[in-house]
């Protein structure tokens, strides 16, 4: 049908793959049309089951094509802004995975040629929101059934990190998400980052100091604490408990059948944040294709990745001093409101 | 694009709207082509939001129509067998709502019909193979990880039945789903029936008797045994219980946020089936238009549909004697090997 | 101080050692003043780390020391009848490990010989009625607050049996406890038994079958059923699933620490009664102490041993006609209500 | 029998009362001879159905009585000194409820008395050590069988606070509780303390500033954190979670019968910490009974008494600052080694 999304998704690599064959096999109203990546093969490979796509490795020349209205930034984050900024040049629809930028100057450009263009592209991959729990915590929040929200602990677990992973990853990469939820459940921007370090586990490799606790503060006070632990060797767990002044709610706790077997009860833990976080993809690129087919955005804007990477280069100065780093944004354009 | 599937909706009740709607909404490789509905006006209402889809209120006239390719069965359970057949001579791919046919001896006419075709071309819609709880299960079964299976323990629990809901219903439309998962889970045929009736409760309409205790056999002896209890108030609840020989398998806990407060913790209950298995709808109908564009056709089979319906017999004559009744099923045509 | 219980403890195997070293131990108010042993040496054992305590032989001995004023009764159940007749002409506090004896007929000549007396003495060591979440679970079914009990889903699983355990001994020695279970739930007699034996574990002894699973009807009509399963391998494990009018309530759930490692989370099944059931045996000792000490004697009685043992021989016939085996009990005495 | 422990329990308040029930009626060994309170009629009230216990106001009086060979003192913290050191001088067994003494300065006079002494007759009463799930954590951590302990997540969370409850008191009632338990869970000495304040509940009495996130850092650097919130409402909750370099731990989860009802699943939350620690306070007392008839001590001794004020004067002046302090303890005597 001629009204479908024909989207340009930009690098083929491990998320880029995921999202390929996300929208061609279960999203309604969407194409994959073209897919770039700096290796023709890997984009060849990426397109091979799919029928009408072509292999590009320039993305302004698939932002150039005539049959594209839509482009979903899957490359490493150091490559978008340029991207972002040729296909805000086009006016189409933005999906661009996090962080938007790496550091919070080239996100505030992307914010201000936005706020220039004077209406809203971009939407960022924070897909934690379309989490069905997360969005269930979030409404008991806003209803205020529970009273105000007082306090957030986060857990953040990953079985283990892929070679080269640094300490400025374990912020940028893996805590820039707990960012976002913090702010996502709060509504609030985050005042001031705190990290903590003490025991290391000998499952780290070299450089890295893991597990780190990271100490949070939003505008109100709401007080929040991250344990990321990225070499934490029995699975993926990503789960959060919140203090209200009539309740606590918890988030991320293990599912799936119930085993007794062996002396023990209990079942598998997540593998990784394909299972968690699977169906959350999925919610997520459908509505921005549902929204992008009426010409509207809508989700975590260039705004979130802007707030969010301001406080990645606060928590990465905070890994350095060990003391309270104050997160200082720029004040935020009307667009955003 | 040319090759999506056009389907043909036959009835825009509650099940047909739901349908619809994920085709149109969520499914990837398919559109609504048309709606019947013996009601113009249901059936101009379901297509409101969909363009290019047609309104009927003859479900030939949308067989008939060279623009439909697949057919979707969503009427009632008696309208079933003769829109099954015309379909079959179309000799395109049909999901059909269960039942197949309301009774063993139609479901055999529809079985044979097929088998004359020479290929399967119908899917029945028992949606619960495709929930993720119930695929592990049955991986966990055929693994032989945990020895041989034995024992099954059901409970299948709705929060109230709509008005003129019999003691036959209670068999047909709601233990007919533990009878194929008996089925599913066990790999065989269920062998013997027996219901027992007990204290009734006060929730209960006229003329119904709930709830049941429904026992089966299957052919190598596992006893299973399904707690029916259509008007359990509290909501909607679908677990098993599977014994193994090396340990005990639970599916169908209450999940999703952990509250505490007002001196209580816990969460809660789902409150119907369409929340508690509308993913497995969607990967059911996704994998049905996955399979038809390949021109080929899966899941749960017209034999299953006619098992069931034995077993749905059987059940029905046991309510009334209390005792043990036996299935007899014809032999199995080999298109279902 | 002169006033604690001198109890003689009948029976040093396994369950009467438990329960010297409970009274030595734990219990406030009572002492072991001696221990009857067929074997001396046992006997002897049992009382080495308890100053002033006697070994004997011979129960009737104990009986009339004049230093004893209870009785504990922990020798196999073909001991019991002839110890409790001898104990109730001394007219003391009687704890009997279940069964009260091992059939229905010796069981209702010790209820008749307390009738004589014209007090209660006797109290059977049913004693998950003392387990907190039995009494919950009691509670909330007396309380009426979920209205009527309509359904019970009894399990009972045991890692394996020591050598020799027939069928019989599965409905005498496990499932008894279950007819008990249901009795104190309920607060009504069963009034049938029917037993359904299906597909083998090939872990059962030679000569035993396992699983089966029991059927019961109470007198308002409660259909009670329970899956008994004693070479269960995994651990061991006692639950109840209670289905009312406005709600479900489940007890035995697994419990203790939850981990997640190696990619489970879960924790450790309880290996054996004497950790699921420690604490009430604990609770119903101290109970029928301080009973005893005010010259009262409460707790399961001789009727409840009585009644129990009318279901055993019912379950063992319904073993073998696989038919549904009614329960036919003399009236109740007064002294019962 | 004589060689009972006689028991003095100093203080007829809520714990006092607690203790003496729980020795009058469920401990062996021990009986209650005397209760002191300072309100006489208190200290009768407290004895009323205890044959053979006195009531005094001078705790001096009982220490001199030949009668009494053990102290139990449950009075306000202020009063443990001058106590503390009289039953040193009688040399007798001392189970003295947490806090040893109200600062740190006076609980060191203390360990020094107590080492002058030379033996150890100082039992504190912290009791969760004797929790069924504390003490398998502590197993675990110690057995290493996860790998190193590296964070420790607390939360302490009471329903409401008595009148006149202080900032002050939320440290040193509450969580020196925690600062136990980690001391406790690592084995290590607590090295620095911090307390952020954020959002404070609208449910705090004024003046109390509540919710409060205390942080600590143990001797290897193991980070641990609490959440001490003392005006939860829902009820009373105290849990931890420990993770490991391979896996990670939880004990203190909510259990109880499992009930499902008008559209929610759970049960009811631990109103307070009778019902939540009844079991373990029941354990300790025999614990310290059991040694003290063999005329030993064990359980957390007077030195834990000292390094938790100390903790407690770190945390109180970490509250007014809001930085890190540091907790510095005098060497530690060869006796508690």
């Amino acid at each position: 049908m001629s009204q479908n999304l024909r989207v340009a998704v930009i690098g083929a690599g491990r998320m880029g793959i995921d999202h390929i064959q996300r929208i061609h096999r279960r999203i309604h109203g969407a194409e994959v049309a073209a897919v770039v990546d700096i290796d023709l093969d890997r984009a060849n490979a990426a397109i091979a089951d799919i029928p009408g796509a072509v292999a590009l490795t320039d993305a302004q020349a698939a932002l150039d094509n005539p049959d594209i209205n839509a482009v979903l930034i899957a490359t490493p984050g150091f490559l978008h802004e340029e991207i972002l900024h040729a296909a805000l040049v086009k006016d189409i629809p933005i999906l661009c995975e996090k962080p938007l930028t790496p550091d919070a100057e080239s996100a505030w450009k992307v914010v201000q040629a936005e706020e220039k263009l004077g209406r809203k592209r971009i939407q960022v991959g924070f897909m934690r929101r379309y989490d069905a729990e997360y969005a269930q915590l979030g409404n008991i929040i806003r209803s205020g059934e529970l009273g105000e929200l007082l306090v957030l602990h986060h857990q953040h677990r990953n079985p283990a990190t892929p070679p080269g992973f640094t300490n400025e990853m374990l912020i940028n990469d893996s805590v820039v998400h707990e960012f976002d939820a913090v702010r996502f459940f709060t509504g609030e921007e985050i005042t001031s980052v705190q990290v903590r370090m003490g025991k290391r586990t000998r499952n780290a490799p070299e450089g890295q100091h893991d597990p780190q606790h990271v100490l949070l503060e939003t505008e109100s006070g709401v007080l929040a604490d991250v344990e990321i632990y990225v070499n934490a060797q029995y699975g993926y767990e990503v789960a959060t408990q919140a203090s209200f002044e009539e309740g606590v709610v918890s988030i991320g706790s293990d599912s799936g059948p119930y085993v007794r077997t062996q002396g023990r009860w209990g079942g598998t833990v997540t593998p990784g944040f394909e299972e968690r976080f699977g169906a959350a993809y999925d919610v997520e690129i459908q509505a921005w294709v549902d929204a992008a087919l009426k010409d509207e955005i809508g989700g975590p804007s260039a705004w979130d990745g802007y707030a969010t990477a301001a406080c990645c280069e606060a928590g990465v100065e905070a890994q350095k001093t060990g003391g309270k780093v104050t997160v200082a944004l720029n004040p935020k354009p009307a667009l955003y409101n």
